[in-house]
């Protein structure tokens, strides 16, 4: 059967959601039709004043509707220690651990086949950012995936250049798990990294 | 951390979808601005449109921007049999069976203890049709719940008082399953409702 065409629009476009299917957005269509119609009319407008005022902030890429977002515009952070992070996640991830420097977005990571190289990733901002010296000390927090180890080694190399202390995170056994279950690849890393 | 006002404000308001919490409202406004600002856009527009201009059809209560929906409009469905079901999701599932007739939503269950009277399921309209004398037949598919079971009974009793024809779907073990796994209650229906 088919849907009205406006009922059938908007369960299609609600599928552009990340891990949204058909029966899901079916749902979620139906849920704001029949129980929460202002609700539905809030989130579309949050959606459309979102994608049109949110940018990137002009120092760390991270999303923000002002030209420096709030980590960056503040005083109080250290802003000798920078944390390279890929995506909004991550950063806020890093930040719950009570780091208080500040951060720079890849918003991705180096992926050849892909197409994503250098300039795909902002690193001209960031070496702008090397270059103003400002900035002592890097610390390269990019996933532990092959291609967040190729894009941590580039960055190792771009700081470098510039003379700054560069750090990569440790990789290890989580805090809590149990060594039985721990994959080989991991702990043999965290024997090659033990203190 | 917190987000920037209108970030904040987005990954709010997602959380108003059902099955979405925190982290999925972030994962989807950060999937949104990073790369599909255009698919944000559309959902917004949809969102807005739908939430708007879609009612009721005033003959089976479905969702619907015109008067009628498409399948009451359709002269070539069996205007003589009904289908009385609780939600348009459940509509849906009976059309794939092949079902020509027509249906009625409820859009929802008796439930007094949530306050939900016969007069918040649009029995008054339900009553109006059976009173037209255009049906011959009515077919309850409401859910085999509590609740959907004592619909079904209210349903069965108003039927009667039009003499209209009334039955209820069978209940049984699903096509494919194994007696081993069935809970007793389905089996024991399954075995009163041998055919």
């Amino acid at each position: 059967m088919s849907f009205s065409p406006l009922l059938g629009q908007l369960i299609q476009q609600l599928r552009a959601l990340p891990g949204v299917g058909p029966k899901s957005a079916q749902r979620m269509a139906f849920h704001l039709l029949a129980r929460d119609r202002a609700a539905g009319k809030a989130i579309a407008q949050a959606l459309q004043q979102a994608m049109e005022h949110i940018h990137h902030c002009q120092l760390c890429r991270t999303f923000s509707e002002t030209p420096l977002c709030v980590l960056c515009a503040n005083q109080k952070r250290d802003h000798q220690l920078l944390c390279i992070v890929e995506s909004p996640a991550d950063m806020l991830a890093v930040e719950q651990t009570g780091y208080r420097g500040l951060y720079f977005l890849l918003l991705g990571h180096l992926s050849p086949l892909d197409g994503i190289g250098p300039e795909d990733l902002g690193l001209d901002l960031l070496t702008r950012r090397f270059r103003e010296a400002t900035i002592q000390e890097v610390i390269i927090a990019t996933n532990p995936t092959v291609e967040g180890e190729a894009t941590a080694h580039y960055l190792l190399q771009l700081a470098k250049q510039f003379n700054i202390s560069c750090s990569r995170i440790a990789h290890g056994v989580p805090f809590g798990d149990v060594l039985e279950y721990i994959d080989a690849r991991t702990l043999a890393l965290a024997i090659a990294g033990r203190s």
